[in-house]
């Protein structure tokens, strides 16, 4: 005999699947049980994840939903099982990716009177997510209205994740007991019966008021389109298309999705970071108006410098005005927020202007020629590089990673090397991270996810610290026979500490404060969990990353390199870009 | 020149330190950087913690609270690494363990602008601390003023922390760059100067009506004292000595602070667990009262058996009636709530009764009877157990460990076999666990956080998926140099499942999704950490034990078990105990 519990998790778990939602990860426990027992019963289309850790769970789910775009389901225990999630409800709720926590509880009668393992778990995640539902106990009284109101609240959840911006969400399901019986029969899943259905919001196209103001804010000046990091990737496509009428730059962070691709890329700039640097250029350069899709950019001289011109107009586009991941806009700069799609945005746009709209020809080969001269002498200045140096294996990957590959940006230095150093390429690679709250805990476990349900090749670059963090970010990878390649990059601790003021200031004390170096014997740590561990050359290291990549598994490929070394060679680097940009633009122009 | 923050930030840990706070746990980061500098300057009298993993170092800062009695002080960077602390927080405020957390934020013009690693920490611990502050960010125009707020900020903190019930609060401390600067001065840490202190609250006496209410329900009826998990541990004196004058047995849960000491034992009763199991022994031994002091039990059924007596007149004495970790009364039986504190309580009771308010004698000797009876016979029954058992260490550990020990209990298997089997001893040795929410999470680095101030050694016993998911609580062991033999009972999963009805209600599922072994080799992850690693013999273990309690450094003694035959072994035991009860109690009143 069924549990009343037991249909009205069902008809939860079926309304989500019918919303869209493919994966379940589940976290082991007792008091989820009656979802653990309907996810896995045989027949059931739910792909289900086991995970031992909820904490590198939720970032596991995230990477699931950040691959799939789809609304990801994680379920746990009562307890403190549940606290865990939060770190990945704040990344997802600020990088906008959907997902679904889904936490048993204990039944209301036994809250707040001291029983076991029960903590306060609704609304646990305040402001962290998009919706928060603690669903009633299941009752066999009123059995048919609860089976209804758990595919409404299904149906709902999936889609208040997936509406833009999409976010996490969290159902508290409470269950009493019997959680299972023995003889119970499993109850079949019915997906295609009846149960409401949630349809997609539309794209939210710019008012005409608002493209009217827009074209009388760019009509003929020189502006660049900036394109920070969102997710799921910007319209490449059309922004390029936009870029090109208007004869505008496209600034392109490399989680933006503009760096790579099959669009037009000869407007794309991927040395941002570089050449702001170059105080002529910088000043050459400055634009009249900045339209920008997507996240603040990773760069902070880019950022500066964009907050430092004084005289530009500042436009940002972002369909999302919410309280918590809206209003995308730090530098407290923007001159019109514009609540819009990136794509309807441009496409509006597009319909509107005319060839008198366009900035001179000067204005956008300026960029192009600055841009191509950071490149070239960034490239050169790596391969001239003897010693092990942080920014090559970004290079080493943008040679070997094939059509289809996905590229995983741990947070700190990798992710602004990546910025620096990762070149446009009409590859389809497709570039991720977790630029939400940019935490460097949980970045093994999002592209553990993502290798989880990529169909090419993932790879990983990350730092040591956050290795360090998310070490059973791990598990999974052998527990589910994922192929992962990772670039650890072991500068024995916080190595952007070492390009701030505490370096010098607290000189002393440094190390043991902000160097913080873990001591941890990576090797040992990858083969406890079943992977290779190789130590990468400090040159001619692409055949050994081509190579992981190629072969199924779990690699890890570590470079050892030394901090203020690290801080030297990146300065020389941007010293060799000035010149280059200096040479190249400035001087032929003056 | 100190910036504004400096001072302001100086005030705060000055006024901690002078009302009591001796240690801070340090998670590196840039935007705490003021905190660190201050707390980590020459002449500074905080002890400072390293520790790189938040979620652990929130545990590892609970038990260093856990063990010292005082309010403990822990810092992070702004962003994900903040919501790292919450399930921390839901453990410290559910098991009364005073804590500060003292989180860096972004000032408040970059919050919900999308900038980096600014996520909205305001109140981000919920219910789940006692009491939440957003300081505002200094301020040089009125820099005396906030001076003073800081230090009374700081006062009220460690003082609402400690107050009964004890447990967490939170600060969140918004800074603005530049968070150090070189050539800053060093200030000088005043710890001796004014600024308001705070006394402590006198223990709440029980009012006198309700002195009398109990004296009514108590005065000469068969009753028992049911002792539950309480931080600080229990006033075992005064308990037992209102007991010996009812003539009422004490049931000792492992973590009431009952068991050991060298308060007298003989009404102590260590095997409630076992001995309420036995049917005719349960009826016989039903009591007319009870009066509960701490939480819960651990034992399932004993609260069962306590919840099933019908006629029983239940008084629960807390001095803690606050809504999120008062009224602890999950079986929803209790007849008296009363806020008192447990010593004042027992005094003020055994100076209102006499000798006719006492129990028969043989209402004493029934109890003490069938207690030494099962615990006989357990001991036996295990001495005879020729293949490796979960319970043995637990005998090994109760004799080996010398006075001025700490033993910390985790959760699920480990809290339960400890409870079924370890015996009642004069020596001051101190049992503490973390059965606020009792999550199986943050358990090592508790014992870690006992092992970093306590006197004596501290053993750990603990499951194998708790190890797992607290890998990273192993990091301060050898970073701080601390002394923890661990013996790791690894029965490769959730050997707890196995006595539940997942085991035979889904038996072709059960391993993957309730069983869960992590297929890790703990040999590899201890030496990962710097400890020595050895397997337990089956039997005679005991040297093996006390050799690594008495050296320096990190052991772990790894004692490999069979889930199946763990229930077995677990169920030959209760019956035993069973049949001695029967034998030495029952048969010889009949």
């Amino acid at each position: 005999m069924p549990q009343p519990a037991d249909r009205y998790v069902h008809a939860l778990l079926e309304s989500l699947y019918r919303s869209g939602v493919r994966h379940l990860v589940i976290c082991p426990g007792s008091r989820n049980t009656p979802i653990t027992v309907a996810a896995t019963a045989p027949g059931s289309p739910i792909k289900t994840w086991l995970h031992l850790d909820e904490r590198s769970a939720g970032y596991f789910a995230l990477g699931i939903a950040r691959q799939t775009g789809e609304p990801v389901a994680i379920t746990c225990t009562s307890g403190t099982a549940t606290a865990n999630f939060l770190p990945a409800a704040v990344e997802a709720r600020l990088s906008r990716v959907p997902l679904i926590f889904l936490t048993a509880d204990r039944p209301p009668e036994a809250r707040d009177v001291g029983a076991a393992q029960t903590v306060d778990q609704v609304g646990m995640y305040g402001t962290h997510v998009k919706w928060s539902v603690d669903l009633p106990a299941a009752d066999a009284a009123v059995l048919p209205d609860l089976e209804r109101y758990a595919a409404a609240v299904g149906a709902r959840a999936a889609a208040i994740a997936r509406e833009v911006p999409a976010g996490p969400v969290h159902l508290n399901l409470p269950l009493r007991e019997p959680l299972v019986q023995p003889g119970d029969e499993p109850i079949p899943f019915e997906v295609s019966a009846g149960g409401v259905e949630s349809a997609m919001r539309a794209p939210l196209p710019p008012a005409s008021a608002e493209v009217a103001r827009v074209l009388s804010l760019i009509g003929g000046k020189r502006g660049v389109i900036v394109c920070g990091p969102e997710n799921p990737a910007l319209p490449a496509s059309a922004i390029v298309a936009l870029a090109a009428a208007l004869r505008w730059p496209v600034i392109a962070d490399p989680l933006s999705g503009l760096r790579t691709g099959r669009h037009a890329l000869d407007a794309v700039v991927e040395t941002g970071d570089a050449i702001v640097r170059e105080p002529t250029f910088a000043q050459q350069a400055s634009p009249e108006v900045a339209i920008r899709f997507g996240a603040s950019p990773t760069s902070r001289p880019l950022n500066e410098w964009l907050a430092s011109r004084a005289d530009m107009t500042r436009i940002i586009v972002d369909p999302a005005s919410d309280a918590t991941s809206g209003w995308r806009d730090p530098d407290l700069h923007a001159a019109l927020a514009a609540p819009a799609d990136p794509g309807a945005f441009c496409a509006a746009l597009l319909g509107a202007i005319d060839a008198r709209a366009a900035a001179p020809e000067a204005w956008a080969s300026l960029w192009r020629e600055a841009n191509a001269a950071a490149r070239e002498a960034m490239q050169q200045g790596i391969a001239a590089i003897e010693e092990p140096f942080e920014g090559r294996p970004v290079l080493d990957l943008a040679a070997v990673l094939p059509d289809g590959a996905t590229f995983v940006a741990g947070n700190s230095m990798p992710v602004r090397d990546i910025d620096s150093f990762f070149p446009t390429t009409a590859r389809d690679i497709r570039l991720v991270g977790t630029r939400g709250a940019s935490g460097i805990d949980g970045v093994t476990s999002t592209a553990a996810g993502a290798a989880a349900v990529a169909e090419g090749p993932v790879a990983l670059m990350i730092g040591d610290l956050s290795f360090f963090h998310d070490m059973n970010g791990m598990w999974p990878i052998r527990r589910h026979g994922l192929n992962l390649t990772v670039v650890l990059v072991n500068n024995e601790g916080g190595g952007i500490f070492n390009f701030l003021s505490q370096r010098t200031a607290v000189p002393q004390r440094f190390d043991e404060w902000w160097g913080t170096p873990s001591g941890i014997d990576f090797r040992a740590a990858v083969e406890l969990h079943g992977g290779r561990h190789a130590l990468l050359p400090a040159r001619d290291a692409r055949g050994a990353i081509a190579e992981a990549l190629s072969r199924p598994g779990f690699d890890v490929l570590e470079l050892r390199t030394e901090r203020d070394r690290n801080v030297a060679l990146h300065r020389e680097l941007w010293a060799q870009a000035s010149t280059a940009v200096r040479d190249a633009v400035v001087a032929a122009r003056a």
